[in-house]
């Protein structure tokens, strides 16, 4: 058994590596969106040749989890506390993979005209991104009134996507043309929706992490 | 440190609860696609009423890792196996909140006759519950070519996916009346091709378990 000095260490970088997990993740999300409404095809791109790096973070901190926990031998607290970074990371890796298939759709309509500028996508972004930055700040400071605010701002996000997607289909409906189109974007919308899912199940984790009871925020 | 035998029988127990999870989730799958296709209210209810079960048995199952990895402090290839049960009940749990998107979507259209008899979403899911039965056969006898067969399966369902996709398209620009339909069967088999990607997941994580390679499977 180490100290706890070195276990200390270990401990909080392994969280730093979760928070710059967690930066890239937010800047994949908000490059996915500007892409899919500045239809920029080479930004869409970027976001798709940068998820394998995404990966291979989780992967990373996936082993040095392991190896500490094999390691230090950390007891109850510590050990959830591990085991909480472990959950995170796989809730921060599919919100990559959604930003990737958000910069897919962006790519595959990237030669049409849009319908319409997009105004609640990107607000649906920008809060996602707020979310998955509160999250892993909630996890570091063990913050469960921050953890807790998930709850209203994934309602917030909800309601954006019921709006959307409502309008969108009034849209559809009255020009068939777009509907390929519109469709696209209903699947970002849902991507966007699923993404904040991801923050308020870490939120979830934090919860119990500190308090010990489980809480469903969504 | 407990003995090894005790220590097996722990491990053998915590696989027989991912397996029962996952019978669940593969039972979840098929209700929910049943009654989307047979437009069974009564069973979609049922399908989202035991979502919390399914729920409530990833929690336990977590508890019982983390329990396991405390008091016996397993060692690398074992601490191993335990991780993996960990991360394949995250996946095994999303897959069963994606059933129960499924029969949400069911109960949403139900009162209005379907566009045609569903025959690849039904397929989709039959093949995506095999992959679930078939990735936790491969985790508990540590099966690697079992699962890397879920790259080809995953496939299939990915091009069943763009199969319904393209039609359920023609349909909406033919007839704009169905669109609301349209779209919900749309999300419905892009859920489908998510859940035979959980399944995926779990056959990647199983192949780094046993070859201790990472090994992208779609």
């Amino acid at each position: 058994m180490a100290t706890r000095t070195t276990f200390d260490q270990a401990l909080s970088e392994l969280q730093q590596d979760i928070l710059q997990m967690g930066i890239f993740v937010e800047d994949s999300i908000a490059r996915a969106v500007e892409s899919l409404a500045k239809q920029d095809l080479s930004l869409a791109q970027s976001v798709i040749d940068g998820d394998v790096q995404i990966d291979d973070q989780e992967m990373l901190i996936e082993d040095k989890c392991l190896k500490l926990i094999a390691t230090q031998q950390p007891l109850a607290k510590d050990l959830r506390r591990i085991a909480a970074g472990l959950m995170i990371i796989t809730d921060l890796e599919r919100m990559g993979d959604l930003a990737c298939d958000i910069a897919k759709i962006a790519r595959r309509i990237a030669d049409q005209p849009l319908i319409k500028p997009l105004i609640d996508i990107p607000r649906m972004a920008q809060l996602a991104q707020t979310m998955v930055k509160e999250a892993l700040d909630a996890y570091v400071r063990e913050d469960v009134e921050l953890a807790l605010k998930m709850a209203a701002d994934d309602e917030l996000v909800d309601s954006l996507h019921n709006q959307v997607f409502r309008e969108l289909l009034v849209y559809m409906m009255e020009n068939p043309k777009i509907i390929n189109q519109a469709t696209a974007l209903l699947f970002a919308s849902r991507h966007l929706e699923r993404i904040a899912d991801h923050a308020t199940n870490i939120g979830e984790r934090i919860v119990y992490l500190v308090t010990g009871e489980r809480k469903e925020l969504n």
